[in-house]
């Protein structure tokens, strides 16, 4: 066995080992491998109380209402996620977690004043946030038992509001896959149905909140892993410098022709908000020398939006699903009064151009330089950082002008338009089984402008019988036409689009595949517009609200 | 002759040419080639009347309430500033100026209502801000005749604003020169006394605000080209995305390690506070997409301030009219109540060595490719450019984690401390000869840091009889004995510093050279603390003023 393996396979035993036996689920209420759809688990297998699902089916602000009038303590709030997350097998802190809880407990119970806004709420982080002791490894074997010095600014924040940090969540390598997979934890896969993709990267993120496992969790974006994958969820992915990004780890270090920034990822509207409000309350930018002081700017709900949808962009026709999702909403947007024009998407594939461009600008040697220690191999979706040539400086200063163009043109096209918001599919896909995820363009544009998006589900789930494929449809790309063979029926494929190799296509029958699935859309705002995008969402899900899983 | 002299001088003769008849200056009222000082040229050549002097020495504020209310014209104002321009002989844009001038005067006689809140007010713009026809060579051959197709967006807001554009000034090659010089005009010179340089980049600026002809200008900072070059005048260097900055030439076209910012010069603290609410109140990040949607926040006046005194950076010591000029201000703000603590120059080396990694980092390419079509050479102070190796992406990601890691520091060692601001010098001159100014470190730092800072007039000058060399100084690097050299008088020189090649200096008494140069200091505050560290120079200056040049 070579290095890169042994540590991978003792990293995932001393995780293992790591779960209190109490919290090992007993081999024969776990749920049988054919069964894709494990978001049930918690309620149907008995493993959990029904006070336990009291607790994870509450919204933060009611726990954090709980634990103020101590009503519920923050110790036992924090194991109910604890074995939640266990249940979800992921990264643990459970040990510290818990005796952290109960200081904070101990606090309240003596003081009789919460410590912060966050006081005794369990809020889970992606792994590359650094808290002391533990590891951030970002999916690298070599950075396996290489513990954390410092905490991440946002860690401190979190922690001085009375954070309880009880989970880091997995990553693919280097958080540069657009599905959560990585040569040391392996996969994570999607709870509501765990054929398909938990996306990435913050694929881990996804996978505990759909699982029930927490509330409020904390991704990050850089345009090739969009905070959006499981569309279960509500995201925010705020323009940089509004929330604080400092010291985490990133397998592009200094790397900053688009940055990556955080943000929440919850079951609810509501949640997103709150956490967001209670962040910038903070005032995050005295200790952080990147964030901007701007504090929070509550956005009074619009009554008459005007809205431009984006039904592809010009790269990518959504699958099927997407397409009635927008069209439902849209039809129901304009139902309730709101204006809704069409958006031409350009500009869009010179965004993509930059984007593909300055990830492997610097040769692939950042990711080189982390898998070289222990001989890990690259991963296969890394080929692209594996055959990079590196760039020079000067190159990299043009690519700066064109960025700083496409955003000066989109902005004034958008100021022109009079829109408040783009409404837009958040990925092609409802879901995507895994391997398969081949497309973050409709997220990606919006980190080279650097725009705030809210990514939302819809209320439209996936149907094998109502998303029959496009009779016809002519590929808009390469990249297009091989969404639609992996990802819509047989028939739908246009033999005239010339170049496809058919050879290496597998046609497979995914409107099957992705039946039932939640479909998330995408509504942006124009930069540093993070309370406005928030707003309009509560004002687009209040429109077409039927049915939708959260109350708002 | 070669190809870039005959553009140059056919470019000057046509600026030449521009200048109307009864603005050129008749020979005998010309001061003499041996007078140095100029700026009492308006006052006493007869050549201006009572009235245009009046008009000259007025404040932006005053001149715009006598616009409003009529009894004055835009025409009128806007002829005396382009004949004291003229005589400044500065790039012009007068037949057009006068025009538009007439023009707002027009809108108001009919109308009743300023254009914007810079209604007829003639404004100074760098050469390196776009206005549609006019070029903007930056200094080099190469661009002259290459008009500029678009306007830079503050052009466009000054416009809106209805400010008049009247000049635009000169600026060194590349705006990389701390001297104003370049092939295409050469070089601007001190009014104060012309020996002296106007220093650079925004010397043109400088040389136009100190004469008189110009009541506010606009200048840029980049780190190699500080705003504030003559001691007589005030400026501010914003943080970035506080004022717009899109669409100017630069001569390190899409460089953003460290980004160039603009601010406003002007004769008194009052105008570049004026000039930066009214900007603001605009809104520029409307229509800017680097601009950061930050409301003017008014700061009230506070009344014991905790300032840090730095006396040197650890890398040059400041000469000695600079040394007194900061003890004589320490000592009455600590009079008036005011805490005074030291500061240490911790990280400012490495901020040094960032800077000058970061604009060669291109191997000079830029430079080299703005040279080549003409055949232009580079100037002797652009040599680090000529000589440079250009970098990988990868090692300019390295500098980026440097420069974080930097800021983060910096940031978190003045909290620790509670300042309110940093008081230093601006440059280690009071003035400096042609040619000699070596070190642009006391600013440069700010830039890597993205601070606010205010450069001011302390009203100290500086005094062949009080300012005495240091007596067996010890240079603290090569470039603090050379400067120690070039600026202070022959028996300062400490003959234990053993770098120095003593065969190439030049020992001059340039303490009678600056002799009666009035001496700036620099007040910083944090990033984007623009409205306090204005409040803060006031309030020094209260605490020290006896004596100004300028009414506050």
């Amino acid at each position: 066995m070579n290095t890169w393996q042994a540590i991978a396979k003792s990293k995932q035993e001393s995780l293992r080992a790591a779960i209190p036996s109490e919290w090992i689920i007993p081999a024969h209420i776990l749920p049988p491998e054919h069964q894709t759809d494990v978001t049930s688990f918690p309620r149907q297998s008995g493993w959990f109380t029904n006070r336990e699902l009291e607790i994870l089916s509450t919204s933060a602000p009611r726990i954090l209402a709980h634990l103020e009038t101590r009503s519920w303590t923050s110790e036992e709030v924090t194991k109910v996620f604890c074995k939640a997350a266990a249940a979800a097998h992921q990264l643990i802190l459970f040990d510290e977690a818990i005796a952290r809880a109960k200081e904070l407990d101990d606090h309240l119970r003596k003081t009789g004043k919460p410590k912060g806004p966050f006081h005794g709420l369990p809020i889970s982080l992606k792994d590359n946030f650094n808290i002391i002791g533990k590891d951030s490894t970002v999916g690298f074997t070599s950075l396996v038992n290489d513990p954390a010095t410092y905490n991440s600014t946002l860690t401190d924040l979190l922690l001085q509001g009375g954070a309880v940090l009880y989970v880091k969540t997995n990553v693919p390598t280097a958080m540069m896959i657009a599905e959560t997979v990585n040569n040391v934890f392996g996969r994570t896969v999607n709870p509501l149905n765990r054929k398909l993709t938990s996306g990435g990267s913050s694929g881990g993120e996804s996978a505990l909140i759909s699982f029930g496992a927490s509330r409020i969790g904390v991704g990050t974006d850089i345009g090739s892993d969009p905070l959006y994958p499981i569309a279960s969820i509500f995201t925010l992915r705020p323009s940089f410098g509004r929330f604080p990004n400092f010291q985490t780890r990133s397998g592009l270090a200094g790397q900053e022709a688009v940055n990556s920034v955080n943000g929440p990822m919850a079951s609810t509207l509501e949640e997103i908000t709150f956490y967001s409000k209670t962040v910038i309350d903070q005032e995050p930018w005295v200790n952080d020398p990147k964030c901007l002081p701007i504090p929070w700017r509550p956005a009074e709900p619009k009554h008459r939006l005007k809205l431009a949808v984006m039904w592809n962009d010009g790269i990518v026709t959504p699958t099927p699903p997407v397409t009635r999702a927008l069209k439902e909403t849209v039809d129901r947007l304009r139902k309730a009064g709101h204006e809704v024009i069409d958006w031409k998407p350009t500009g869009h594939k010179e965004a993509r151009q930059l984007l593909q461009r300055k990830f492997v600008a610097d040769g692939g040697k950042s990711v080189r330089g982390l898998l070289a220690p222990t001989g890990e191999p690259f991963r296969e979706e890394m080929r692209d950082y594996e055959k990079a040539t590196e760039l020079g400086v000067h190159e990299m200063w043009q690519i700066h002008l064109e960025r700083n163009t496409l955003q000066k043109d989109y902005l004034h096209r958008w100021n022109a338009s009079g829109i408040d918001g783009i409404l837009c599919p958040t990925t092609p896909y409802s879901s995507v089984e895994h391997g398969k995820f081949a497309y973050v363009g409709y997220t990606g544009v919006f980190n080279i402008l650097d725009y705030s998006a809210v990514s939302f589900p819809c209320g439209v789930k996936a149907s094998k019988a109502l998303d029959v494929s496009y009779h016809g449809h002519k590929a808009l790309s390469d990249v297009d036409a091989r969404i639609q063979h992996d990802c819509t029926l047989p028939h739908s494929y246009s033999s005239k689009s010339p170049q496809i190799d058919r050879t290496n296509i597998r046609i497979l029958d995914n409107a099957s595949a992705v039946d039932g699935m939640p479909v998330s859309l995408q509504l942006v705002a124009r930069r540093l517009e993070e309370e406005k995008v928030l707003m309009m969402t509560g004002v687009v899900l209040q429109a077409v609200s039927t049915g939708w899983k959260s109350k708002l």
